[in-house]
């Protein structure tokens, strides 16, 4: 294990979060709020630590498939322990681990929130921007914006990149490592600016118009207050929607559009993820109109709030215009296996990704029709190409270690003695990072009422579900630390 | 496709249908219920159905994967259409779907019920005795059964115990498929004896003895009262637990066993089944004991209650002698986490397979290693031979299989508009032949509240479930009927 180029690495994770607080720090002075001291506290702690970091020199610049996974894992492990200091200084989050909690659901774009809603409507503006914040470095992916900027070397770099990005496998755009993180952010920078301009032109202040294009860009969920969207016109509401699922889409697609290929950007995972948003659209309004019960909405409202949710859930954001736990079970069926499948690869958003359910279903007709013709030797195809062996494995290894996962955290959870529905769709919540679940933990609810216990389990499952498993599973595993 | 041997095949199924049917007949004559005449008429149908079946010659007697498949899918619905009606002419239950649902509850050793707890205890023995000896016959195998008896040529039948029997792989004791079939139902036979005998001991009457072995054998789970066996004593709940882990275990390491060979008998999967059995024991005992809710029992009768329910439920049994609906969050999540895990591959018991499960997590292991060390060239193994290739991918195929299955179930299901946790449970139960679930479907709810339309769904799964999904899909794939 190369210790010195990890060392080195958190050295600049620390560095880069003390730049990232500059953020809330500002707007601290903007808004003339006293907790801009805790900010450039918590600047000068970061700051310091990741000058140590750089003491020494760095003799092995190489950076293997392990020590990708490792510095990945300890990268956000870094970032949310100091990200959590401006919440638990400031004394508005007293317990450190609930502060960690917020930060870890930034970070990870989940948007679980253990703050009840009179507390999130107290919350100063410059805690609400470090929220928002969070979830916009977080999205793309902290140690891919690095790579973007910091001249490292080039090829060694593919296994953080490896590591960090969500999806079964990683699409170089260009040959360079260093060239395809910078164009997957500067897509992602200008899709935040054009919803940013959208909202202002909308009923939403400035303040809100930035902090809501960076909760969606990153598909994170913190709302600035306990009534979420309810209150804001339709226009707002549709662009939000339509932006929520945007984020959800492979930012390749959008790099295919841009250079004219639109024929490459409608991929198979692309027409899939479309087809299951509009599919739950439909289903979930017809559910809500032929349903007995009486929500008070007219047509054009039920669509515009399905479609809200669905768009919501799906591209795992977990903003709420409305509280879909009062809804149907047929329509929380829907909506809770939204939340497995997830948003596509390669895009901010969480879940278990399109393109792996594509690949593990096809992997199933391929077997099955195995079986009727044994003798058949046919590969598995996603887009004309052939879904090579290593990758139809990973998917399925993927898939154990999820159900691992989530069945020891269900467990654990479940301690808490709390109804199965919430406990099981709170672990769903946050190692899929969706933010909101059912029952408790639904759209009106919230995380505060779990044990201590219960909240480190969840930042575990967060950080976990973000990375996609593997590098906080084997940063846990003995084998990766025997010689 | 060979429709010939297709045909013949069902009209044997037909022709030994109507002599199982002589079993619940001779229970009407000794008991002198009226019953007795709808048994007879049943019995004149099966035989002249099967009869017709026989007209014609077999010009080719080979059966390939393709036909394997196929026969043994629609042995099992034909099986259960026609052991329905019993039910449906004596009008004991009037709606054909309801019969339908509670004869393939009983072949599939599900042993949820459509029958409420006044309707259960107001049954005839004669019915008593034909659902309890429909899990006799379904646990093993119809199928394996009449291959055991009837003179069909060797190795083609492989490919229908293959297509029959639980399990990732089928095992074959000696060389014939015909001879391994018959020591499997010698095994089975004696063992249902020796539990006959153990019961006949305790408090049972003798009916109660014998329908109770037959049901335990099957890990069925129909009980002949709504009062379970709630009401036996302790030495019989005793009894019936060591019996429900008995028949839960792979008959070939009974087999093993008896050839003295106590070494090969203890595979990785008996061993992991047994440390599931007591981990889960002791953790709901200890959650049971330390939690503030006052059940009223003892210390003893707390371990003797939880060792009961969790060996029902492990094995797919179903019976009960208390309500586990009532237990605590976390010994809910345990039980349910059972629900999927299920008994060992060979076995009479549902579920997963603990086989399967211990196939992925190698899996999963394995490829962490590799991420380790990419270029380390290992395989997966099982006591001590490799699993091969086909065997991992086949696995794999069934979860995305079953995860399909599942989803589509739920989703059709929660049209009933019932709460998420019955939903969810009530098609765990069926689609790993538990019988009971949680909430409504709990041990002591039934199945009688939901539509006629979810009924199906559930028969469906139940077939689907017992057959492990692929005799079933594929019976329903076009593939397989082109060309």
């Amino acid at each position: 294990m190369n210790f010195q180029i990890i060392k080195r690495t958190l050295g600049w994770i620390l560095l880069f979060e003390a730049i990232f607080l500059l953020v809330p720090t500002i707007t601290a002075i903007c808004y003339g709020e006293k907790e801009v001291y805790d900010f450039l506290f918590c600047i000068a702690v970061c700051g310091a630590l990741g000058g140590c970091c750089f003491i020494g020199k760095v003799k092995n610049q190489s950076i293997y498939a392990k020590e990708g996974y490792i510095i990945t894992a300890m990268s956000w492990i870094i970032l949310s322990l100091f990200g959590a200091l401006p919440f638990w200084f400031s004394g508005i989050i007293p317990s450190y681990v609930d502060a960690l909690f917020e930060i870890v659901s930034g970070f990870t774009t989940t948007g679980a929130t253990i703050l009840t809603g009179e507390q999130l409507d107290a919350l100063p503006k410059c805690m609400l921007m470090w929220r928002s914040f969070s979830h916009w470095i977080g999205g793309m992916g902290v140690l891919v914006f690095i790579m973007a900027l910091l001249p490292l070397s080039g090829a060694k770099n593919m296994h953080i990149m490896k590591a960090e990005s969500p999806g079964p496998t990683v699409g170089k755009l260009v040959p360079k490592v260093k060239e395809t993180a910078s164009i997957l952010y500067k897509i992602y920078a200008a899709l935040t600016l054009i919803m940013f301009i959208f909202l202002v032109f909308g009923d939403m202040s400035l303040f809100d118009a930035v902090t809501t294009a960076f909760a969606t860009a990153g598909t994170g969920g913190f709302a600035n207050t306990s009534a979420g969207f309810a209150n804001y016109s339709t226009y707002t509401q549709v662009v939000v929607t339509v932006f929520m699922v945007l984020f959800a889409i492979n930012f390749t697609s959008f790099y295919f559009i841009l250079m004219g290929k639109l024929k490459d950007a409608l991929t198979t995972e692309v027409i899939t993820f479309l087809c299951i948003v509009f599919g739950a659209i439909a289903l979930i309004t017809a559910n809500l109109s032929l349903t007995s019960i009486e929500y008070g909405y007219t047509f054009g409202e039920t669509i515009k709030h399905v479609a809200f949710s669905v768009a919501s859930v799906v591209s795992s954001t977990g903003f709420a215009t409305v509280d879909f736990n009062l809804w149907p079970s047929f329509s929380k069926t829907i909506l809770v296996l939204l939340m497995f499948v997830g948003a596509c690869a390669g895009s901010t958003g969480g879940g278990m990704k399109v393109s792996r359910f594509i690949v593990i279903f096809k992997g199933m007709r391929h077997e099955m029709s195995r079986m009727l013709h044994p003798r058949q030797v046919k590969k598995i195809t996603l887009d004309k190409h052939i879904v090579e062996h290593e990758v139809v494995r990973g998917i399925n290894s993927y898939l154990a270690a999820y159900i691992a996962v989530f069945i020891v955290s269900l467990l654990l959870i479940s301690l808490d003695g709390f109804d199965l529905t919430t406990s099981f769709t709170s672990v769903l919540a946050t190692i899929n990072n969706i933010g909101p679940g059912l029952e408790m933990v639904g759209p009106a609810g919230n995380f505060a009422a779990f044990s201590p216990f219960s909240k480190l389990v969840f930042i575990f499952d967060m950080i976990a579900g973000r990375l996609e498993l593997f590098p906080i599973l084997l940063l846990f595993s003995l084998r990766t630390w025997k010689k």
